[in-house]
């Protein structure tokens, strides 16, 4: 059956095609603009500059926990005492990936039950807790290790904490659970006080379960509202779990997206379990870059000051995204989308079942956008109604025309669904 | 019992107490002369450099095989298709860390007995086959993840091969070997071209048997020959058995020790594995610095130059080590020594049961060197009589002073046993 809705919805779509548009809206990866924000990098820390402030030569072998003056400079963004804060390799998504392995091959502090320290390899089954919508990546490493995953929803004040807490108190099984807590991938949720403090201190049936605090975005504001969230792993220990958080953060999206450096934070007792088994794996992490990172950004007024210039760049392209969907859709039942106040991404919320079918539409015009799905454990989403859009990447007239471009497929899956 | 030879060597190791020497010849760390070789690099690639040979924008994400033209230079060095070589982080030790918590947790290609693919986490035992003396930190990995070492003694030759070939053919537990090829760590032997290829052809009990073919050393000569070694690679391929060998490799003793590029080569099949692996791991390794190596060394014959500005720098040290050995020990029973070709090590042989008591009398004497069966598995060498001595790092002038004092320790340990 043709309407006029759907015709003109046709028309639209066909002329989108004509252009040939070939736009990205898939991944959360920092504009060359902004990349340039860290060129003086290039060139640092210039050839007789080799000196820790201690004296070390940082050209050598060494120093397992990483450069204490750059992990002063991001102690206080993560949350984390300076002496429980390691400063390592330029990938954060590998710390994640090797503390989960590290676990799996040998007990964590706390894996006590009875008289049997557990590797998590010997349990029958373990699962980690995932809200959704949530980031394809930390799914994939649970994946990839045989870690069952288990959504929950996420709010706008972070996971639905009463699901939460029923499934970590009622299920030994459950040994960890993803957390984006500020500027979250893709809601660009805020966790509030209330739902940190319960994470820190709800009763876990796992005498070894673990919060994976990915605090991606920590200084990635988008208004001048700099968000700050609760101290989880103070709260933790207040709470008597001071082993139960891994703090996680990195400058992928501060300095330079391929050449940053990541941050594992911990209480003391996982810092040394977590030193002792990468004792094995590593002399010690590229500290030149360590040193390269403290000469450019200096301190923690140089880093606000650089994300300042992060965001000049990116938050029009944010702006552009919510203008052409606030004119295209204000009222337009089943449609609706994130307005983040930090972070990479806008989650894009359509009627149950048309997500797949305006991803689909998208790509025969020439436009990426992530794969429906991709926001869910095992690519599933069970409503079809999650996509993601990642607006960094582009420069601004190509975010503006991308998005005009997503809102021709959304009219016409809508239409055509009648 | 008091002899003039005991007499005369308390003497002089009283003398040497005396002295309060504080040198150190434990690790094989290039020294800050050496470092210093690389001082350009500190301010590479420069700011306005930063694409690779293709167009990559190397400072955003991506790129999982490592930088095309940095991986040209070394393909011939380690003797592996450029193809087949992946250029990675900082460090070759968490290549092969990495490399086998993937065999642990995933069925290496060739796996299969019968209709079931295996995980290494799923047998009931793991063994490698460790050539000793050896490489401390290799044996560290294996006991890290909780697979056996069995010794297998070294000759000038490599492995003694019959003793491997036995073992590899009737164990299907034994799944791996590890080998130092060139220059070996400790002893400075090079493995002779029918010794690799044994290694590369041998028959082995268990399917997804592998040699870690940690080749540190490929362009660290001591001499005018610069010696090669049989391809291990393209021997075990035309022997049926391309999946065998991962060759390992770095730039740490090239160019910044905490600051260089490791490799890993292998077959088609192996790679596709590692890299599917590693995808859910990371993002890309640090391609910025993989191009500040290709714009320092250039190519081939910039890395070979490189090298040798590090043996004009070396050699004096080892050859300081030899002359004093020479001058003291030539005609002392069970004493002897390597005199390597290249790599970073001396092995010296002391008679049965006197290793650990040489030790303690330099540590005494503020003399630090590798602990007593540090080169053994399980840190027990049986006959206690293997001293490893690591020349690099001091400058000369330590370097012989350091090895005076070894000598004196020498002497009194041996006269201590009459």
């Amino acid at each position: 059956m043709t309407t006029p809705e759907l015709e003109e919805a046709r028309a639209a779509y066909e002329k989108l095609q004509a252009e040939g548009m070939k736009l990205d809206l898939t991944r959360g990866k920092p504009s060359a603009e902004q990349l340039d924000l860290a060129a003086p990098m290039l060139n640092l820390p210039g050839t007789d500059d080799f000196r820790a402030a201690d004296g070390t030569d940082t050209r050598n072998y060494g120093g397992l926990h990483g450069l204490p003056e750059l992990r002063a400079i991001f102690a206080p963004f993560l949350q984390v005492p300076v002496e429980q804060l390691i400063a390592s390799g330029n990938s954060s998504l590998e710390l994640m990936h090797d503390t989960l392995v590290h676990a799996l091959l040998s007990p964590l502090p706390g894996a006590q039950e009875g008289s049997t320290q557990r590797r998590w390899v010997d349990e029958e089954r373990v699962v980690f807790l995932a809200p959704v919508p949530g980031y394809d990546r930390h799914f994939g490493v649970c994946e990839r290790l045989g870690i069952e995953l288990v959504p929950v929803p996420i709010t706008d004040d972070g996971p639905d904490m009463d699901v939460v807490e029923e499934l970590v108190a009622a299920d030994p099984t459950v040994k960890g659970i993803w957390c984006v807590p500020k500027y979250s991938n893709p809601t660009g949720a805020v966790y509030s006080d209330e739902t940190v403090r319960r994470l820190a201190s709800m009763s876990t049936a796992a005498p070894d379960f673990r919060i994976i605090w990915d605090n991606a975005y920590t200084a990635h504001h988008l208004t001048d509202d700099e968000v700050e969230i609760a101290d989880v792993l103070a709260l933790a220990t207040e709470a008597g779990h001071p082993d139960r958080p891994f703090v996680i953060g990195s400058t992928s999206k501060i300095t330079l997206a391929g050449a940053g450096v990541a941050f594992l934070g911990a209480s003391p007792e996982n810092i040394d379990w977590w030193i002792r088994l990468t004792s094995k794996r590593t002399i010690g992490p590229d500290k030149i870059n360590h040193l390269r990172h403290v000469r450019f950004l200096r301190d923690a007024d140089g880093l606000r000051e650089h994300m300042r210039r992060h965001r000049e760049i990116i938050a029009p392209k944010f702006a552009a995204v919510d203008d052409v969907l606030t004119r295209e859709f204000t009222d337009t039942p089943g449609v609706e989308w994130s307005k983040p106040a930090g972070g990479y991404f806008v989650t894009l919320t359509v009627p149950e079942g048309t997500a797949t079918e305006i991803i689909r539409l998208a790509k025969e015009a020439g436009l990426a956008l992530t794969p429906a799905g991709a926001t869910h454990p095992g690519g599933d989403d069970p409503q079809d109604s999650i996509i993601r859009l990642a607006p960094t990447f582009p420069v601004l007239a190509e975010v503006r025309k991308a998005m005009e471009g997503v809102a021709v497929c959304v009219r016409l899956a809508l239409a055509q669904r009648g």
